[in-house]
């Protein structure tokens, strides 16, 4: 039989998972449940392989997906696009397979990605929320946009972000990326960010929302977020923000 | 201690409730959580008193709310606006408290609403969904937005709606009732039904949507709606939709 590698799109809550993949915890345990080997023991119900699945974003614990790429190699004669269906009828209801296709043997799930979008969603008013309480975050006092908006700008472009990255990240490896689209809008109470670019951080976006909250709420300068980069000192930028309000939307590559 | 009426606008994730109150199931069971017993039990920690909480609806098992409102009286000296406050910090996290002010003696949650908007919200795509599985009801093959808006026209107004709730409710009250605004929509992959009038019977909202799927599907013509209505009779009418789909947006009165 030859190798074939087949490419999912993936929708998942992350509400129920300690992330797309197992990293050791602080104490060293790995966590118990996660999105990668889910799908992994999904494939092997339905093709009797065990395999590795590459994503293309390491979605942190409680972080959602609409359209998560990844990839995996198989031997089985199960048409490509039908591997959508057979998983999902071995896979729990927090994960959905979009669609499945075949990828050349050459594809790199996170290494050719060209541009991905992340979504955070903040609820900004008093009280709680019930309803979405799984996949927006709450701040309940007042947010100003604008000066979120403001401080946002120096964010875009090509930068070291040292930063807005875990210490043990930034001491690790190259920390530059680039931001190529951060929007932030208001619809009644929900604010959204939305922040597009080939490749992010661990922990980036969240620690990038959770300074521009800092800002919006008053307590910094929209000129102090230009500092931070500066600075290439995690100390210096705001708290990360928590995980259930953000979303990898999709992942785009050249085609 | 003199005695005051407490209104509260409420917001609950139905899928943690059996519904609003208790109904006796089919073996006469009583199922074990109610928001209104949720909520009523929040009022006995906060004050002491044992009361009963009166809805503006009564949503069914899994059926969500942003703007469910409800009564109480209390002898309580707390002021009214901090109701919302200090119930929230009792109630578990699926149910919240917006807000909380008085109410006349005479209002009644129900019986004074002047109007109410309900949400039904289809996810229709092929495969199901999993970051919304708790809030969106699943149809996979095509629907016509079109045809459903054509069938819908003859549902406006005032009607004995019989058909469209339970054969058990249409035996023991009056069933005419009126639907001031039936809209329909598709974002996307996301059909919304808008259903708005003053007061809706059991099943009704679910079961509209139900029928109007079997024409958006094609298995009914736009015109079968109008015989359905006419017909008063429960079995001529389309399967009521999934609970999960629905939500009680707000409720209106006279200021």
């Amino acid at each position: 039989m030859s190798e074939r590698q087949i490419r999912l799109v993936i929708e998942y809550d992350g509400s129920g998972f300690s992330g797309w993949q197992a990293q050791a915890g602080p104490d060293g345990t790995e966590p118990t449940r996660t999105v990668q080997e889910t799908i992994e023991k999904a494939i092997r119900d339905v093709t009797g392989e065990r395999v590795r699945v590459l994503g293309a974003g390491r979605t942190d614990a409680g972080v959602s997906a609409l359209g998560q790429v990844a990839c995996f190699r198989t031997e089985s004669t199960i048409p490509s696009e039908r591997f959508a269906h057979a998983l999902n009828s071995k896979l729990p209801h927090d994960v959905t397979v979009l669609s499945s296709d075949e990828a050349p043997p050459e594809f790199h799930p996170r290494r050719n990605a060209k541009l991905k979008l992340y979504r955070y969603v903040i609820l900004n008013r008093p009280m709680r929320p019930a309803v979405d309480r799984a996949r927006v975050a709450h701040v309940s006092g007042p947010l100003d946009v604008e000066r979120m908006r403001e401080a946002a700008r120096s964010l875009l472009g090509t930068h070291d972000f040292a930063s807005f990255t875990t210490a043990e990240a930034a001491r690790e490896k190259d920390t530059t990326r680039t931001i190529t689209r951060l929007d932030i809008s208001r619809d009644g109470d929900r604010i959204t960010f939305e922040v597009e670019g080939p490749g992010f951080l661990m922990h980036m976006v969240r620690t990038i929302v959770g300074s521009l909250v800092e800002v919006g709420r008053g307590k910094q300068e929209p000129g102090w977020i230009a500092g931070v980069l500066e600075s290439r000192d995690r100390a210096a930028a705001g708290p990360t923000a928590r995980p259930e309000g953000l979303v990898l939307v999709w992942v785009r590559y050249d085609e």
